[in-house]
């Protein structure tokens, strides 16, 4: 650390997203587990709160206090000290880990101190490792619990839910147990990313029997940013609902801006390692090699990455495949290590020293996310031979880390038309054993630049209906330039529709009970848990103070959109109170008719006059 | 009219989208029959123009003078006039058409004059008349060729585009014939809404073998606005790809301001005439009764209205299977229709009329819109007792409209969750015939007000895929409030992204090649023509302006995304440069390993090593 190193403000995004306040829930007997939850109260008595997932951390904590150069509460520390991993001194940090920027454009490092640790051989490490010899850690009852939300309260209806939805294949349980979440993650169908030096983090899952996740991109880039900026962006992206983030950084300052990102992260943090690999060796793909490569790994590991995109798929002869493409490679790691391979005329260094990067990686519990970098840019590239070739290695290079103890998610495409979509996930549980699929989109169309979050949401919710257990979010600037504050919101409620939709479809038990709350809310007009229920109660509210804005439309039994007389749920109450206030003759002959209707559409038999 | 009456200003938008020009073309021998396109020109020479289909009429013709007081040009006047209808002078106005507006708020009436016609008895007026008798029309003959674009230029490929798609049962055929436009129509599977009242409207045809269309929705409301700012509405929403527009006025002034969006609109005008009937009735549904109704249909039909929404599905013994549900009855239609049942206690009119109702719309081939006045208003509501008895009733009603030469479209949901979409769209086809479908969405999720255009997309994409015809737009404000004019923009855009992902879906033989262009501009770094092919040049250039906006920056070959080094297409042009600069032994042995993996990919074998 430099002694001129710029100070970094501490200005990031606190207090409670409006209408709902943060809760903690402990499993019997371990209160030293406090899983968070926000809850939204809503105005009628007579509607339970609202309890909904949440992945914001202790920033929408009201009572929290927030000293970034601390770091977060270290909530994992206690169970991973107990584990009785090595203690380090950890690699030295070296100029070039930051760019060799100058002294005087250095950000310090995050001065928050953890103990640093690396698991010894034989010694369990990861969550796999542990689930396999049949072990329930910490980190999978924090899950469990994390995941049921309203379950507990609904057990005799969960298997109808269940039942009236369609999960493909999936396995969804009535009430998710620790031991459910273990053997979930001993045959490799769920990871839980957790770096053990990411003490901060609040464990989850990444399944395909557990609720859909979304991923959102940060990171600086050439014109950079500083360390409070990124701390903010990730801040914001989880406050909205991002599941994990990846720090794609790379521009200069990266090691100590990743610190500020980890010390401060309630959710796992993925990186693409290649990235400052070749920031090291000054940008030229040409010039990477395995030592540099291997350094990096170590490096972030340490810091406490918790999953790393790994190109290892993309191998010398599928690079041929890719001649006839229209677009390409479109990844940035495929395109870096193709480029190597073709200059060296040689297999990638990540396939061949495959081994050796699972034996570093299961020393940090570091998660693979096997990297697709062939995977389509365009509808016309779209299920290609270079694509499912490399997907066919990526099944490979899983069994061979799921032997090594790692825990392993694939990435996958891209830019697919709808028909096209169902095959890469089925041909991904296939090849893969089902680890978890973590998708791009994918994009259903080439031709909505400025839209594409819309265009991938669409592609989106389908494969998660399908399988795929996290969708890496796309912002409206996709193909067009870097997102604002803005643009990652909107890609974040956005997957967070997404995801949910697919939730919904699979039948996961307890995924409608926030709909059916908010119909009901706004068959009331109860505007204010309207607003309050919803993904972004802020914009919400924001569009219907547009055209009402007076506290008083907020309890109005109309709304803009069709006025008073043309309210079509005023009239339907209207219509409820004139049965209420029917004779018993009356209203017993009009139930008559309900039955006739109703049997007669049991009967599937034809209308009667 | 009133000679206080309100001038109204012409400010409508008019002028090329950036980037590109209206064309015209005519069939072979038919130079009368000129058949407008949008035209893109690239800057690549070596790139042919792309032709879009062009939904914006005169108003983006740079040669093109705009009179809104004259109207659009008669395009069909001949074709129509040469059916020997008869002539008449027509309903006279009353002041209850115009909401019994006071004289001096009263906006007066477009002044351009056409020649008002109605259908003889025995005389073929509908366009599935005409079909049935194996005659082909002018319409028929224009919708052909608007719906081909690029498919004669590529007949051989066409079949291999279609096979590679999943229609779901569609019968899309490589060239459309107006032979086959004929057929279509016979045999109900697709309308070409087009009163012969509404001279000035370009032909196009709603039905599962023809691209999916989408509608969007205007009018003024109770705090009214004005005729101009109406058409701009509707020239704003078809510049941007809106096929048909709904005019769901409900405030004063809704006669007249209907007028000048008639005689200004190029595309089908759809409204739904019981809400002007209400209005004339002083907006209690208790009140209305056949004979204003029916003066209504009169009204509208005379003045041009392409088709009318009518809930002649809602029965009687529907309404109690609604009394359980979460949401009631959403749609305003339905509600007036089953209040007016239930105060009465009787059969709804527009049920027991329905053979009248057919009567009046033939006469000037107003198509019907069968409405679906029971649809969910919440996924907790989905495909119940209530939405389904009405679908089987349309399926009834849609025999009756068809046996009285009646062109019929069905209107569908609504909020389904995902997995419950495609249920609806196989039980309307079967018990409708096959007639076209007309969903609103669906909205796959409740959770998002603020965001319903994306989870209404997500479900629209599906449906559409599946075979709805057309898909009415949801904007961002649903539920909310008032759509303005950015709203109104992105609800087109939103849903012509879901029309054109179900076209490409389905296989449809020319929808490609737009994507295929745009990603060759991409990969090529052709900036400006990636921002004059996506379906918003304009917010495609700003968001790219955003972080680059130099001219300069428009040729780069990178972008603010990743950066010059980071760019994975520049890396791909790199590798391509490499293996072009290859001696002849070094290419063959890549070549071979190509082959070698292509071989392995087919034979779906073992990887090797």
């Amino acid at each position: 650390m430099n002694a001129h190193a710029k100070p970094q403000p501490q200005t990031v995004t606190t207090g409670p997203i409006r209408g709902s306040r943060k809760v903690y829930a402990a499993p019997e007997g371990r209160p030293d587990i406090q899983i968070p939850f926000r809850e939204i109260t809503l105005t009628d008595p007579n509607e339970a709160p609202v309890r909904v997932y949440d992945t914001s951390g202790p920033y929408t904590d009201e009572s929290a206090a927030i000293d970034l150069a601390r770091g977060l509460p270290a909530v994992r520390e206690a169970w991973v000290a107990a584990r009785g991993h090595e203690t380090i001194p950890g690699r030295a940090v070296r100029p070039e880990d930051n760019g060799n920027v100058s002294a005087d454009a250095l950000v310090a490092p995050c001065p928050a101190e953890r103990t640093l640790r690396r698991g010894r051989e034989g010694q369990f490490v990861t969550q796999m490792e542990f689930a396999r010899a049949g072990i329930v850690t910490d980190e999978m009852i924090y899950v469990a619990h994390r995941e049921n939300l309203g379950r507990a309260a609904m057990l005799a209806e969960a298997q109808a839910r269940i039942a009236d939805g369609e999960s493909f294949g999936a396995d969804i349980p009535p009430f998710i147990t620790p031991e459910f979440v273990r053997d979930e993650v001993a045959r490799g169908r769920a990871i839980i990313p957790a770096n053990i030096n990411h003490v901060e983090l609040e464990p989850m899952a990444i399944g395909r029997n557990f609720l859909v996740k979304i991923n959102a991109n940060i990171g600086n880039s050439a014109v950079t940013s500083g360390a409070a900026e990124e701390v903010e962006k990730l801040v914001w992206a989880t406050r909205w609902g991002a599941d994990t983030v990846m720090d794609l950084s790379t521009g200069r300052n990266i090691h100590n801006i990743r610190s500020w990102i980890l010390r401060n992260s309630p959710v796992p943090i993925g990186t693409v390692p290649i990235y400052q690999a070749l920031e090291k060796v000054g940008g030229d793909p040409v010039k990477l090699d395995w030592e540099v490569f291997r350094d990096t790994l170590i490096e972030q590991a340490e810091q406490g990455v918790d999953y790393f995109t790994i190109h290892a798929g993309v191998r010398l002869p599928y690079i041929p495949l890719t001649a006839r493409r229209v677009t390409g490679i479109v990844s940035r790691g495929g395109s870096i290590m193709a480029r190597w391979c073709l200059a060296h005329h040689k297999e990638s260094f990540l396939y061949e020293r495959f081994d050796e990067i699972c034996d570093i990686m299961r020393a940090y519990d570091v998660s693979f996310s096997l990297g697709d970098g062939l995977r389509p840019g365009s509808l016309a590239d779209a299920n290609d031979a270079a694509q499912f070739a490399e997907l066919e290695t990526l099944g490979e290079l899983t069994k061979i880390a799921w032997a090594k103890g790692c825990q392993v998610m694939i990435e996958g495409p891209g830019h697919v038309p709808m028909h096209k979509i169902k095959v890469n996930m089925e041909k991904q549980l296939r090849e893969c054993g089902e680890a978890p699929f973590y998708t791009l989109g994918p994009l259903t169309t080439d031709i909505a630049p400025g839209y594409d979050h819309i265009t991938s949401a669409i592609g989106a919710a389908q494969i998660g209906w399908y399988g795929t257990a996290m969708l890496c979010y796309v912002t409206p600037k996709e193909h067009l330039g870097l997102p604002n504050r803005d643009d990652v919101k909107t890609g974040v409620i956005t997957y967070k529709i997404a995801a949910h939709a697919a939730d919904l479809a699979k039948g996961h038990p307890a995924a409608q009970l926030r709909d059916d709350a908010l119909s009901r809310a706004r068959f009331d007009f109860r505007w204010e848990d309207q607003f309050n229920l919803s993904l972004d109660p802020d914009t919400a509210r924001a569009y219907h103070d547009e055209t009402l804005p007076k506290d008083a439309h907020k309890v109005a039994h109309f709304c803009s959109m069709c006025g008073p007389k043309f309210c079509s749920m005023k009239i339907t109450q209207d219509l409820r109170a004139e049965v209420q206030a029917m004779g018993d003759e009356e209203r017993a002959a009009l139930e008559g008719m309900a039955r006739k209707s109703e049997e007669f559409l049991e009967g599937g038999g034809k209308l009667y006059i």
